[in-house]
């Protein structure tokens, strides 16, 4: 695909347009830097928004599930919506209506398909597994053929979508600057905690360096 | 309304229903710890998820944005889907399979409707700015009446919602306790910075007490 994202009415901003980013490049970075999405499927005609894993192989995205999920069972062959979202700061402004976010955001809009092929649907859990949990697919038991058989494995092309960045200080109105009120970012960050042993662990069981080393 | 929430076809686990939770005090408490949901509404027949602030009074939550936004537009008189997450940790199994996140979700299903009347409206924008910059409201400049006709305030009533929390170790297969490897949770928190300064401010100038409180 391009090296830019191409627009469509919907992926197209009409307000703060400062904040759109159009380089496939900063859709990879958002997408990349995430543990769970939203997705938005469609179920009896209404929409459900469910948070779940997902990986990115290249230019598609996997969503995976049980087979007994209705969100993955509504999603197949029809138009999902998967967002990513970042949120990085509170913007405090002079003014409440100019209070804001700062923040990261992927939106991607598709049809979602069932993978069939076993080679793809490997490559894809273990994507998923990576963007979550990385280096455990190569350490611990790998899934079952009847494991395998529970989940689904859902495709969505990285062929329409918009990704929004705003960083930064407040943006006020001029004749807010001469107020007396402070104003600036409170940051956000999540971090690692140190990692928890499963009780049911023997003693003296370390926890591996790429756990550790994340934390 | 009652103190448990009814449950409704949609709101009702299907799978792993131990982390169902039924108290209306369980949706309040990941309502209320929370920043920003995923608003869910149809656009042209498609789902479209977007990250937005929210703010919660008894038993309705409410939205805003500018009178310009799409996914505003979209979704008076319409159903609306509203989830609220918090991811608290990865869950490292002995298996792929049972990898999995702890977490605090919320999802509210309902009809939206634009509020008119300027005292709810001004009642929920205060309820909106609390969620995200407590304390600011009584601090900072109030909204000028063209600033209010520039935004829409929504409604949604929290009557149909599920609440699902999963906390604590990994669950594996039985057999599996017997494997060599290292199995446990990777907590995450999401963590306030210190306060940065708009550039733009007059040398010192302290940030008030209500957020570096927070901070």
């Amino acid at each position: 695909m391009s090296a830019t994202l191409s627009p469509t009415p919907r992926t197209t901003l009409n307000r703060a347009k400062e904040r759109a980013r159009t380089e496939r490049e900063d859709l990879y970075g958002v997408l990349d830097a995430g543990l769970v999405c939203h997705l938005g499927v469609l179920v009896d005609g209404a929409p459900m928004v469910v948070p779940t894993g997902y990986g990115r192989l290249g230019d598609t995205l996997y969503l995976h599930g049980s087979t007994g999920a209705r969100s993955l069972r509504s999603a197949h062959g029809t138009q999902v919506c998967v967002t990513v979202t970042h949120l990085d700061g509170i913007v405090l402004a002079r003014s409440i209506f100019h209070h804001s976010v700062n923040y990261r955001s992927a939106v991607v809009y598709g049809t979602a398909a069932v993978v069939e092929d076993p080679d793809e649907r490997l490559t894809a859990l273990r994507a998923l597994s990576e963007q979550l949990a990385p280096g455990q697919w190569d350490t611990v038991r790998q899934p079952t053929a009847k494991e395998l058989a529970a989940t689904v494995v859902l495709s969505l092309p990285l062929s329409e979508a918009s990704v929004k960045i705003r960083q930064g200080p407040p943006k006020d109105d001029e004749a807010d600057y001469a107020l007396p009120h402070w104003a600036g970012v409170l940051p956000l960050t999540t971090v690692w905690g140190p990692p928890q042993p499963d009780p049911a662990l023997p003693p003296g069981r370390p926890a591996p360096a790429h756990i550790t080393d994340r934390a």
